[in-house]
């Protein structure tokens, strides 16, 4: 993606819900910063203090905006402990986040990319909503051109989690989606024609699409985020398998059975 | 509504939930194409693969919205199928949407209009995500300015679903509305004077508002869309008579009991 | 907050929910009647026709946003019955909301403002959807500059619902949040170094933030909004507590226990 947008895109990931007014206090002090940004929710209904679900979405949301947009992520069990804030570079794209793991995902997909300790800070900040207090701020100001160098110091590495999958290609399941597919870690281009189980179903080889198998169907196949699913056609693969996340994933080879003697 | 706003609109409508981010992905996209476009969220909370509850949404948004809005509406279980994908006008707005019936209810309340089949492609597509990968591209496309022809060859009649009510006045209840109102088929200005049952419960004559009944009581009202709905002040009528999308409505003229001898 | 934003901003706050096409008819009819308008939801999530949960939302909004901000606010049990709708200035701010106890807490807390009838009415209007119909029209003019006097007449006080504390500082929870927060209606301020009870349980005098005890644990705290909270770190207080809208709060100045004999 080429073209730079007209105005500066910050997007939102957190798990406030929206049900409260939460996403709105944020967005009110983003547009304080920068009047002219164009606001993006990537979703509000990350789990509570799911650090894995949100580094997931946030990912999602980097490789589907153009350069120069800013994403403010906020799950953040941590808040007004002694976790860090960072504002993470990756290709083109700002990512401003507490330093507990959220930016993980992005980072093995889409990184390395630099961490910067954020070190700006407001006159006065309430305990409980960095989110809105020092985060938004800073994506603000940063949407309005100020200087990442103004607002931070070079940080050693991110915190990260293990969410990449084994060597051997065993993986688990990372998100189960609004309609029940079981996104796992697994990488589509490394699965091959390998033989797809979850937990000890069966699943079979990668299908190309879910109109290969006939209505209500479990299938394997490469999701739209390039990672290996398991789904349902027309149905939903949690609840006809009660998957969980962590639930894992093995691929076999395909061959043939042992000769009976 | 006869000003054109100052930027391209486009609404979204679709079952992808909010808690992926699959909706943002295609708002990615779209901005992507055209930068300057205003995006409004129609819902995204339609029944997962529910077509019909998606083409109420459609034709509701096509009904609020000034000329020129494009309407991007996805609701595609046979995505990566045969189905076709079309790009409608309809009085002076523009749907996008796959060729399944989503467009039925537009087409029967403000059409018929034009369908054109969608034959670009990109150079390369998700088989599971053509909402973003094949419509936003398109919708944002027009919204730039592209010519329709340079996208789609016109296409044969769309595919419709039968939604609408018999001709002796019958219908159904189409959808369950967020307060518990049964929204049925039958359009508003066909009901008269006729006393509204639905189920075997009598409902009674159409009534002017809530507040001419009751709180917790029932009333039969023509609702902001212009059909006819089944409610309870301050209440839900979906509970309260357990109703459900499809629960038969009969209309009958009022008129004095026979005299018992 | 100095500098006004570039573009009027409108805010959403309703009990329409979002799965329904309701909420973004009103924001078709803000687009057609102010096109460079910015439209940023704060909830539609507020439960069906409570009040007391809009009035909070709304009253967060106010305090987010920036000068010259107008709010929609709709949760309108009584649309087409006698209820007035208002026009308030609070600050420099705008909100627009049906004269039914709305506007309680944004008046208590930010007020008192001047409140106006809402005389304007389109040439015609459904009897059951007058956020859309009349309130959405009246925020979009006011937003592209239209003169509150030509739309309003002067009004008396505003109805008002009690929720202020009482005197004693003895309060009660007005919303439980996302995360299982009990929000009450107790000031920040006014808590010092009292201990907080709720219902039988006692709470404690007030921390700083949740890091200030274990993951599990209960905490009284002052929540971003400034009001005292109810919290669990890192789960829900309204689970552990089985706490409701209503129950009551107490406060208690610490002292030794009474030295036994």
């Amino acid at each position: 993606m080429a073209a730079a947008p007209s105005s500066p895109i910050i997007t939102l990931t957190t798990d406030f819900g929206t049900r409260d007014s939460y996403v709105a206090e944020m967005k009110g002090v983003l547009l304080y910063y920068c009047p002219e940004a164009r606001l993006v929710d990537i979703t509000h209904e990350i789990p509570p203090y799911d650090i894995v679900a949100g580094s997931l979405a946030l990912e999602r949301a980097m490789c589907s905006f153009p350069p120069k947009t800013i994403h403010l992520a906020v799950v953040d069990p941590g808040v007004g402990g002694p976790r860090k804030l960072i504002v993470c570079t990756l290709g083109k794209q700002t990512v401003v986040c507490p330093d507990n793991g959220l930016i993980t995902w992005a980072w093995l997909r889409r990184g390395p990319g630099k961490a910067f300790e954020l070190t700006w800070r407001p006159a006065s900040a309430s305990a409980t909503f960095h989110g809105r207090d020092i985060m938004a701020p800073v994506a603000g100001m940063l949407a309005s051109g100020k200087l990442l160098s103004t607002l931070t110091s070079p940080s050693a590495d991110p915190v990260l989690l293990d969410l990449a999958p084994d060597d051997s290609g065993a993986g688990r399941v990372l998100h189960i989606d609004h309609f029940g597919n079981a996104v796992t870690n697994v990488p589509g281009a490394s699965v091959g024609k390998r033989i797809v189980r979850i937990r000890q179903q069966l699943i079979g080889t990668v299908r190309g699409t879910y109109s290969d198998v006939a209505p209500g169907n479990l299938l394997a196949l490469i999701g739209s985020g390039g990672l290996l699913e398991i789904a349902v056609r027309e149905g939903s693969a949690a609840v006809k398998l009660n998957l969980k996340v962590g639930d894992a994933v093995q691929l076999r080879s395909a061959r043939k059975p042992p000769r009976r003697v």
